[in-house]
């Protein structure tokens, strides 16, 4: 991290809260690199390193860089098989699972098989252990999960048991759903009960049909054309059969498509969905960081319309806002089209490329791209603000 | 163009001066979409244009837009052949040549000939036309040229007349300079005796040798390797004839290699060679619109080394400086090397692209892209503008 200069009357204060740059760098390597662009145009700048995420990949290392703990713990993959990962215990009690750091997208071994054998066990082995140790706050990141099984394996982690027509206990994946005949919800683990649980997700799909999960995000998942309906019924007929058994409703609410299914599951245990994004910006403190700044740097890997539905760069532009500071969004390309409308909430939306190049290029090169673009508009910004208005 | 809105006491004094993106618009064209960005963004703006040129294509055009009268006159092109070219006549009587408008290198019927066969006669034709209509004072821009005769063309279609051994006329392409045996320099227009002539040429080569016109600006035009020491024998000859005849020396002067040696013939002709960006920065009054304003905004197609060697945006930023103006450059692409050097001399450096693409799309979208992304610098100087030191 770049040492904050010391504080001086002409001192302008900026806020850094970027993002990562998905393929490339970390939210924190993004901020360290703007950072280091904005000091050789300002060297006397104190900034205040934000890094944000909007509940996916980077959500658990943006909440760790604000504070708390991090945690290794063994559990199993979408495969099954066991392995490590990482989370976090905020210094409020608080813990933080991060879906794409258990059965994530970009997990190739579980990308090998068929999204029909994968599973969310692993959140639910999370949530046990951590329930083990005393933990009864949950915030749970819903971004980038690899699975389709309605949470169907994180509830079996947790105690629910699947049966088929001949009695025989079934595994959760999807595949075995189609199967499914029964389902005993009474030994859910009774901790539950007491635990608070927050899925951050940005999403407001259904379980099922045509906006549900399958639908909508079967296909990046590797789900083939042909596969989407068989797909979507067995979380169909998953969700008759728990609801019947617990008397909750939960696949039609906003939210229940997230992760493959598993803000469903969430919801059914009682637990509420929130933007990832505003989660992330709550928990690290940025609108005390935003108090008294003079200028927020946002920015993520492409700006498009869809970042002005709920991602990072968005909601951090419009609590800048909230306490009059201008934000700029510096972003590894811009969508022209979208260019109009991102104005509306940006001061200023740049690329950090400096000529045509190719999308590998800009990748290998996003680190110097960065700090060299940050520099160039921290310049300009220091030129306007040193030119008083006549 | 677009009209300049009403002054009021707060509003920004903005002097847009780019240089032409060569292939895609020209410098009038760059500065309207400047302006349209920057209005965008600062509606109250108040903006001067003055595009600018180096001495090359779009000289001619970057001094009739501060004044004077284009006229068109009837001359040869670098083949010989009747064309019709313009000329400008500045408000104070001095006629501008644009080289590149008469034997320019993106003449393709030109340049379907060898070099060998292409002659400046046309240059002659248009200071012959003009001394006839009065004209004693020129600015001949050099840059762009696709000939490489020594100037011998020019000085020809001015009544030079060059013999071969056996007595016999020879025309004045480099071809023929080759059988040189004998040069009259007697018959030169003798009205050019009472004339200034300037050319404006950023180059300090001399006519021959390794530096010289062939061997280093030879190959742009056409000429294949073992064809360099023929032609750079072929003006050393001329030029050895030449000297002989008049008694002047200029073969080893700086800038004698310009325009393929064109630079040579106005040196023997008692002209001067001055910086082409310079002299259009002092033709169309660039420090009457520096005087009090508040930013400049300059540009090129492309930004390197190169720029920091007299090109017009680098000229202008210099001059912006000379009044406390910061000058910011926005090019079609920046070279990633040049980038530290090229920040000692302007507040900030951006490309007009929004993100990985290619050179085709980034040409073809020019007008636009520049546009939004003058719109993005103006949107983030004012926002800095607007935050003053606390």
């Amino acid at each position: 991290m770049i040492p904050t200069p010391p504080a001086s009357a002409a001192a302008p204060v900026i806020v850094i809260a970027p993002d990562s740059f998905k393929g490339s760098l970390t939210a924190r390597q993004v901020a360290e690199a703007i950072g280091r662009g904005i000091l050789q145009a300002i060297p006397d700048a104190r900034l205040h390193f934000c890094p944000i995420a909007d509940g996916g990949e980077g959500t658990l290392d943006a909440m760790l860089h604000a504070g708390g703990e991090r945690q290794t713990i063994r559990l199993r993959d979408a495969r099954g098989m066991q392995r490590e990962a990482p989370v976090a215990i905020l210094p409020n009690g608080t813990a933080v699972i991060e879906t794409a750091e258990i059965v994530g997208i970009t997990d190739a071994n579980a990308m090998a098989l068929p999204v029909a054998e994968r599973s969310t066990e692993g959140i639910g082995d999370a949530i046990r252990i951590l329930l083990d140790r005393g933990v009864r706050s949950f915030l749970i990141a819903l971004g980038g999960s690899s699975t389709n099984d309605g949470g169907a394996g994180m509830l079996c982690a947790l105690g629910l048991k699947l049966y088929d027509n001949a009695g025989a206990l079934l595994p959760p994946g999807p595949a075995a759903l189609q199967k499914l005949a029964r389902i005993d919800a009474s030994g859910l683990d009774s901790r539950l009960a007491q635990a608070t649980i927050v899925g951050m997700s940005d999403v407001d799909n259904p379980l099922c049909g045509g906006n549900g999960a399958s639908a909508v995000f079967g296909p990046q998942k590797g789900v083939l054309p042909d596969q989407v309906a068989v797909l979507d019924r067995a979380l169909a007929h998953f969700s008759d059969l728990f609801e019947q058994a617990t008397g909750r409703r939960a696949a039609n609410s906003a939210g229940a498509g997230a992760a493959g299914g598993l803000g469903y599951a969430l919801l059914m245990l009682g637990g509420q969905l929130q933007s990832g994004a505003q989660t992330v910006c709550d928990h690290i403190g940025l609108d005390a960081h935003l108090q008294g700044a003079d200028w927020l740097i946002t920015g993520e890997g492409r700006s498009d319309t869809q970042t002005l539905h709920g991602k990072a760069p968005f909601v951090a532009g419009g609590r800048a806002r909230q306490f009059g500071v201008d934000s700029t969004l510096l972003s590894g390309a811009i969508d022209q089209q979208a260019l109009p409308a991102l104005r509306q909430h940006f001061t200023g939306c740049f690329s950090i490329v400096l000529g045509p190049t190719s999308l590998e290029q800009a990748i290998a090169q996003a680190d110097r791209l960065l700090q060299d673009s940050a520099e160039q508009i921290a310049a300009v910004w220091q030129a306007g603000r040193t030119r008083l208005p006549r």
